[in-house]
């Protein structure tokens, strides 16, 4: 124990120096949160964790999680200390070329998910430990690092609760009770008993050590590794700044680097010269590959006369695709019977997960997933996205190969009312960069758009509607992502309509009416809002007078209309936008498409008072 | 004992009757949800609770909030049975002319706020029971029934760490453990303990008890009353359909009306005739009416050359607001060094609630003050607002008066890197109905900003920056929501640049270099981003080729560029948009404009494409 603790407290000084230093050429960074995790990381990169130094991908590497990720720094300087990267990289760290950034994010390459938004750590290591145990059977461990302060947030308890559920003895937290947050001392300051307390009361095995003292670090590693059903959480008592002594527990020096000069000169004289101490890594257990071919998805098969709701032409697309690729995953926040996710478990019930009715976690996990390799598909009502909307900007950032479904979207979904709307949804996923954001029209297409969904690569969202419509298009249609449909047209159109999901069926039923009147209108169903299809909407606003008109059962903002806007924004074309205007109401789904003026009569208004 | 329970029992033999007919009338809703909690809310509403029948606003009333929404029926029996509504009406449930939607919302005087997507609640109350306890030193209390399910929450969580944190004694929580989700058996059954557990471990009171026994009910609630320190939690086990055989603990009955005929025959047969059985409610204390007045705010005041940041004079003018105005509050999550809140916390400490990292909680419990009659000012980085996006979501439909502000927007934040980067912010709040969006760009408009948020009634958005900018404005200049400012214009203009925040400053830069190149450019700044001043964009544009350009520190999609591409779309004005591109990255703030495209050279060099 002697030696290796030796080992570990020098490596742990290493990790020190090059925080303080790094943070200190940058000129910002967060320099004492590294200092009171420094023992632990040591203990976790050079002692307790297996991974391939050659292999950041490695299947069965133990997966490590930054949950409080501005102790950015010491992350990489573990890294470099583990032999990894040079260690004069370190002083690149916030550079606008450097790899190093002041959150960790997947430009460097053993950063496992971004992070830097607290508290969404331990979802993003429970998707990773579920992936471990349930899927890969691999015998990787997850190990979360977290700050104490970020424990307020409640997509931690999503996490430890949903851990404890799903037996999850791969997945290890520690929270680092340094007693400071950003502002103030955090509430439950050198508490550790409460922490303890809370964890074990969410099921998960507690051990409160000293951060400090690797004569307790090791022991509770040990423990946590022994555990057969339930998360760990060891809970650490640190000293923010611990190491250097005008900055243990000090106020005021959250977020701040030390100034070159004195002070860190200073502080460098307290912890002694770096040594250079070679490491050796535990690799983890070979690869047993086994590769499952991917088929093709059977394709859509309904009677022509039969109504099916897109949430239904999802939950039959999905259920295909679980068939057709063995990497689909799918997760649910106990919204499976509505959003039809349940067809997926059926059939295939060991890659489905119950989230429960937690959707910062039912997020967090589905990135975790996608990070090691699955494909997700993470479905609830649309209005309820707005729930993980902190999780789904992050998994931008996190380059997760992740797919959203939310269904119950608009004013269409009727007398349950506006709480369970989704109105905002097309807004927020249009706003995520290099999402791609589908819109189908029919089950046919909603099918097909899932199976799009899988084959591309990064964030897709998919809006699926309650009602059901009919059918639109023949079981060999495709919908290519970033195309359109004309689906209605002639050489007489005096005005194009562009809209989908029920509000291109209102627009259908509008052309019906206007055609009877001897107005003949084009219409385009424009199931891929991002990208959108604007050599096809330029070509049909030239043909139309340059003026189109959007309908979609969607806030005004950010969504269908404003994706149209955006394409021909530097052209003289006209844009009229149909949207729900005001706080919507319970209702008959038909009656509020007729209050929220985006039903076919609207249309036909619109049509006429713009063709005047 | 006896014939209070009888009293009760008979109530809740009422409540259940109704919510069954009303949900069978409408052909919609959760009588199963209802059955399970109506013991439960006839001894809140007919027992514990004092509140005056004809005032709901009535300042020491004891509040009810509906964590778990979809009981809304059961609800507005309740007040049928206080004779506050007439039972008749009970059977409009979710017509569309009804003010008995779905989901409780303020179109019924009754709701204290918009309930319906779960785990919100808690923090609702918790607002308001910080009011009472440490505001209006009320002696009302707070009761907020729950679903078991909906504990999954992480909000849930949140509001339970800050409300023992807050010794809120005043707030009585009750769990209604039906141990049914809407797709499946909740994660705990009826394990009643568990439950208690968690809330203890977070510092509550517990109480365990039969839900459909008043034996236990009413001592449980008394219980709860003499609590002088911690807040209290009744664990209460029930069953989903209780009172009815067919739907007792049955599989399958969530969101399910029965169906008229023999099935609501049979039930309504099971649960015997409405009794018709009057009540008298506990009046509340008298009011005690005490208005502090209200006076302006001080003017700002910086030395003309003095550079600095919005979010600075957020800081000073939120000071001041709470000076002038009593009524305001503020709330921060663990930032107030960073948004400059804690200025307002240094002024006015007893109307300072530091929320810790927990931004859900943050916004329910700024939607409860704002039900009380106060004023708050919710602040946090931008970026971390999106991490309670559905409560604000919420708010609208809660009709909240409630100010959100976001600091640290855009890559000009620089080296912290994209996860603390507020890039979606003014999508996100654009689409909230009824929301004005507001973004400063120097201190003096930043401080008159958060005056006109304060006396505009409703939803208000200031998006801040970190970096210290120039004045631009003088002290005494106005700043009507709905306006902008033309701050370069000449006759030779030939486009107008449009921009706001960093940006705009970019643009006076380009407009002083492209000066000197014998181009001029009309430079408005568009501090009200929603409502928008179309008249003035349209006037620019008429006078500088129909051309705008639209620069911002955002995504491209929803913010700035949009709303102007929204008030020009029905005209042939030609819209081209700079925005921030792709994932952005730490770096320094100026490297980073650079990059992303939004620098002041970036500025110059589109005007040149776009008039060549």
């Amino acid at each position: 124990m002697e030696t290796v603790k030796n080992f570990l407290k020098q490596k742990a000084t290493n990790l020190r120096i090059h925080s303080i230093l790094a943070t200190s050429e940058a000129g910002s960074g967060h320099p004492t949160t590294c200092l009171s995790a420094a023992d632990i990381v040591s203990a976790l990169f050079f002692h307790a964790m297996r991974y391939d130094c050659s292999e950041p991908q490695h299947p069965n590497n133990d997966r490590f999680v930054l949950s409080k990720g501005h102790a950015a720094p010491l992350l990489y300087a573990a890294y470099a200390e583990a032999g990894i990267i040079p260690a004069e990289e370190l002083c690149t760290l916030r550079q606008i070329d450097s790899i190093l950034e002041g959150h960790p994010t997947p430009r460097f390459a053993w950063t496992e998910v971004a992070t830097g938004s607290l508290g969404q750590g331990l979802s993003l290591g429970l998707g990773m430990a579920l992936n471990g145990k349930y899927l890969d059977e691999s015998d990787y461990r997850v190990y979360v690092l977290l700050g104490d302060g970020e424990t307020a947030e409640g997509g931690v308890w999503e996490a430890a609760a949903l851990a404890s559920y799903y037996k999850l003895n791969n997945l290890i937290g520690i929270v680092d009770v340094n007693a400071l947050g950003q502002s103030q001392r955090t509430m439950y300051a050198f508490d550790v008993d409460t922490y303890c307390q809370r964890f074990e009361a969410f099921g998960w095995q507690t051990v409160g050590i000293d951060g400090h003292n690797f004569e307790e670090i090791l022991p509770a590693l040990a423990q946590a590794k022994a555990s057969t059903d339930k998360p760990t959480m060891i809970v650490a008592k640190t000293f923010k700044g611990k190491g250097v002594s005008f900055l243990e527990d000090a106020d005021n020096w959250h977020g701040k680097a030390l100034a070159k000069g004195e002070e860190l000169d200073q502080a460098l004289a307290e912890l002694g010269p770096l040594q250079d101490i070679p490491v050796q890594i535990e690799s983890p257990m070979p690869v047993v590959v086994e590769v499952d071919p991917e088929t093709e998805c059977e394709p859509p098969d309904y009677p022509p006369d039969e109504e099916v709701a897109t949430r239904g032409g999802y939950g039959v697309g999905l259920a295909k695709l679980g068939s057709a690729n063995p990497n689909v995953v799918a997760l649910d926040g106990d919204t499976k019977n509505s959003t039809y996710a349940e067809q997926f478990m059926e059939l295939h019930p060991n890659r489905y997960f119950e989230m429960f009715i937690a959707e910062q976690n039912l997020v967090g996990a589905g990135i975790g997933l996608a990070k090691r390799g699955k494909i997700p598909f993470v479905s609830t009502f649309a209005a309820f996205l707005s729930r993980a909307y902190d999780q789904i900007r992050m998994s931008a950032i996190s380059q997760a190969n992740i797919k959203y479904a939310g269904s119950h979207c608009g004013v269409s979904i009727g007398e349950d009312g506006p709480s369970q709307m989704g109105l905002e949804d097309i807004a927020m996923f249009r706003a995520i960069p290099e999402a791609v954001v589908l819109y189908p029209s029919d089950a046919v297409s909603a099918e097909r758009l899932v199976a799009e969904a899988a084959a591309h690569e990064g964030i897709v969202y998919l809006r699926t509607s309650r009602p059901k419509t009919v059918i639109l298009y023949d079981a060999d249609e495709r919908f290519p992502i970033g195309g359109c449909k004309v689906v209605q047209q002639s050489r007489e159109d005096k005005v194009t309509v562009v809209a989908a999901g029920v509000a291109l069926h209102e627009a259908l039923a509008a052309h019906e009416t206007l055609a009877a009147e001897g107005i003949a209108v084009r219409v385009i169903d424009l199931y891929s809002i991002k990208p959108v299809d604007t050599e096809a909407l330029m070509a049909a606003a030239a043909e139309t007078n340059n003026i189109l008109i959007t309908v979609e059962d969607h806030y005004p903002e950010g969504g269908l209309g404003d994706a149209v806007l955006d394409a021909v924004a530097t052209e003289d074309v006209r844009v009229h936008k149909l949207a729900v205007t005001g706080i919507p109401r319970s209702g008959k789904p038909e009656e509020l498409l007729e209050y929220h003026g985006i039903s076919a009569s609207a249309i036909v208004q619109k049509v006429k008072d713009v063709i005047a």
